[in-house]
């Protein structure tokens, strides 16, 4: 099995998801949101590029989520915090959501064969999700405005550590995926301290958003894995 | 004191280098073997982008030196391996030096202040050279063709380890820095193993170059920084 990391979006083209697995990641916020929303019980979660393509998708019911920024974007219902996607909020219902660099990211996915998204909340299940779906995989780390983000890192990191460990064959990785894995490893027992101290974590402390980076930080604290079937995440 | 890390010589823009000391990374091969040219007792190592540009640079008495696709390059005298350049052979001389991703990495930083070339054998030299010059850092690992080389994230990461020892002050560093660092530190036991199962140690390797290699991995064995002035590493 080979794993292929991309450091962010940016890096990304066409050709890295030919018959493969695509695990998109954006740790703060956009996939620990989705995981967290799913695991409240929404329906579906359906990414929109664009703040003009979120309210062209919404329908009666819906909720309209996701940030610029890092805030809640004005008219929308909801921000980009794992903490608001709550079980009263959202159970049965359809989110629309657009980010500035996950839902990009998953948009760039879609030539692959299967689409995951992967945060801390949920690494494990994703990788034993990605081994049983048989395709080699290419992790993408979404970043922060085409630059690399250490949060997205340290998860793919972590991935590949799962992969290893559940996989059964030997799972062969890039350079830059075993930085990651390295990385990783050596972070393992400090992983909110280094979503605190990291540039994203840092932008939203300063925003009064401590408790997101908290709530992004539970390792394999949830078996949800959203899946884009039919531009939707379930 | 700020560090901004590059992933690869693609990723590296004019304004990145603007009032900076640039700091060029190519440890497989390039600025290992600048560095082993100098400490050989080289007068000079002249970086060429193009076979021809060296072959223009070339005067009397001068040894033209480099590599396409690891090999050494017809009719030049010496490839791009710390190896082949032995006092014997080059003591007083100029080199005239092309390879396919270190000089351009060194081409591309000409708008910085200062210029150094790093590699694991003077790192700590390199670091300590670096706080006396007072400018902030941009270090530029130079990749093969394009994607990042695990070898020059190591040397990146060391050399932050380096320069927190030293410095006496702060060493802020971006995300990927960071990475690079902690990376270095979970592998700090193991240099020439990673680098022996890195994709261009694999590479060196199947082409019979595993000495290259180990020569590579010498931890702060030297104590020359080669620095650019007027075009010519000296």
């Amino acid at each position: 099995m080979h794993a292929h990391v991309i450091s962010s979006v940016n890096e990304a083209c066409a050709a890295n998801f030919h018959h493969k697995t695509a695990i998109v990641i954006d740790v703060l916020r956009a996939t620990s949101t989705i995981t967290a929303a799913l695991a409240a019980g929404a329906s579906c979660v359906i990414p929109a590029e664009t703040v003009m393509d979120a309210k062209g998708l919404q329908q009666e019911g819906d909720i309209l989520g996701g940030e610029r920024f890092c805030k809640k974007i004005a008219g929308f219902h909801l921000g980009n915090s794992p903490l608001e996607y709550q079980p009263s909020l959202v159970e049965g219902r359809r989110i629309i959501l657009t980010t500035t660099n996950g839902t990009r990211a998953i948009h760039k996915s879609l030539r692959a064969d299967h689409v995951l998204a992967a945060s801390l909340l949920n690494a494990e299940a994703c990788a034993k999700l990605a081994i049983e779906l048989r395709r080699d995989l290419v992790i993408v780390c979404a970043g922060t405005n085409d630059d690399f983000a250490m949060e997205d890192g340290l998860c793919a990191g972590l991935l590949i550590d799962c992969l290893r460990s559940l996989a059964g064959i030997p799972v062969e990785v890039n350079d830059f995926g075993e930085a990651m894995h390295s990385m990783y490893r050596f972070k393992a027992e400090c992983i909110e301290q280094s979503l605190i101290s990291c540039a994203s974590g840092k932008r939203l402390s300063k925003l009064g958003l401590q408790e997101d980076i908290v709530a992004c930080s539970l390792v394999n604290s949830c078996s949800h894995v959203p899946r884009l079937v039919d531009h939707k995440l379930i």
